[in-house]
């Protein structure tokens, strides 16, 4: 009979996706994935594979979680308007946690790794997809709602603001404090009309 | 009478900028950086002392010619849209380097070192005030003279097109086509009037 597993691994991929997220790939050492999760190198690594495996299940869980929650907001009922504007407030919530000013751990990949690993990369393309493609239905709606001017390029302004939730994650992450990040955003929507 | 050095200590800073700005800090091994200078260990550091002395003086020499090329454009004589969007223009080109889509290396250090190196984050918040000063500079111009619509807030855009900068930079490194990020600039623009 195989020995049971003696750690949680959703648990465990939460913590070293926290790890990765506040320090980055190459400065997050294996030794900090053991006392993160408190989980020894064996067990990481049979789960796992590689310190990169635990990299890319960590970019999955962020885009179901961390990701999917903006993404609600940005789909939730009530005015167009006052959604997108939550779903920037959710993302000025989840870029600061216990570890400090994190920003946005996607747009630290697209910086750090996906120059140079195309499975990242892939990610990081398919979370800026996901982004801009909720944005701009959500802006494809208000404009046929007359709640936003009719005549922006609902394409280019969804692909805008999902930039804008990258720009303001670097803000962030860069140390700028919340009331730039704040105009940063407002000037950014103030584009959708 | 002291040996006379063996090499161009400019030359062999110019190219370890390079490095670090495809790169990154962590990833980069000193000997990445013999190799890519042709200087050895101990010229290296004997002039910059460690890595990390090197790269503080990579990101001394990226503002000094980098972004004093942008900054030229975005002072330059002629229409302030003209001069703005020139500026971009120059940015579209210098974060397409040898080593392919780099991005902005201050936008890279900011995600990557600048949240655990004060030295490091001190030289980014100067950077983007750098940028900050002459958008804004510009823009005052620019409504001053009935070229830019003079109702919008000079401060709060010139903010804004310094951290689209930033943006179109990390766009460019996260591998999004020309096209894209293009758009992502023009929409930044239309916000100044």
């Amino acid at each position: 009979m195989a020995r049971p597993r003696e750690f949680d691994p959703e648990e465990a991929l939460d913590k070293a996706m926290h790890q990765f997220w506040a320090k980055g790939y190459h400065d997050t050492s294996i030794r900090d994935l053991v006392s993160r999760t408190g989980v020894n190198y064996y067990g990481l690594y049979g789960e796992f594979e590689n310190k990169r495996g635990l990299f890319l299940a960590a970019l999955d869980l962020y885009r179901d979680t961390v990701t999917a929650s903006v993404v609600a907001e940005i789909k939730a009922d009530g005015p167009a308007r006052r959604s997108l504007r939550r779903a920037f407030d959710r993302l000025m919530e989840l870029t600061r946690t216990g570890d400090g000013d994190v920003g946005c751990m996607m747009c630290n990949a697209a910086v750090e790794v996906a120059p140079y690993d195309p499975a990242v990369a892939a990610k990081v393309r398919d979370h800026l997809t996901i982004l801009n493609n909720a944005f701009t239905a959500r802006i494809v709606e208000g404009q046929k709602s007359d709640e936003l001017a009719p005549d922006g390029n609902a394409d280019s302004l969804g692909e805008f603001l999902a930039a804008t939730a990258y720009s303001a994650g670097l803000l962030r992450r860069a140390g700028q404090d919340d009331a730039l990040v704040r105009r940063h955003i407002e000037t950014a929507l103030s584009v959708v009309g």
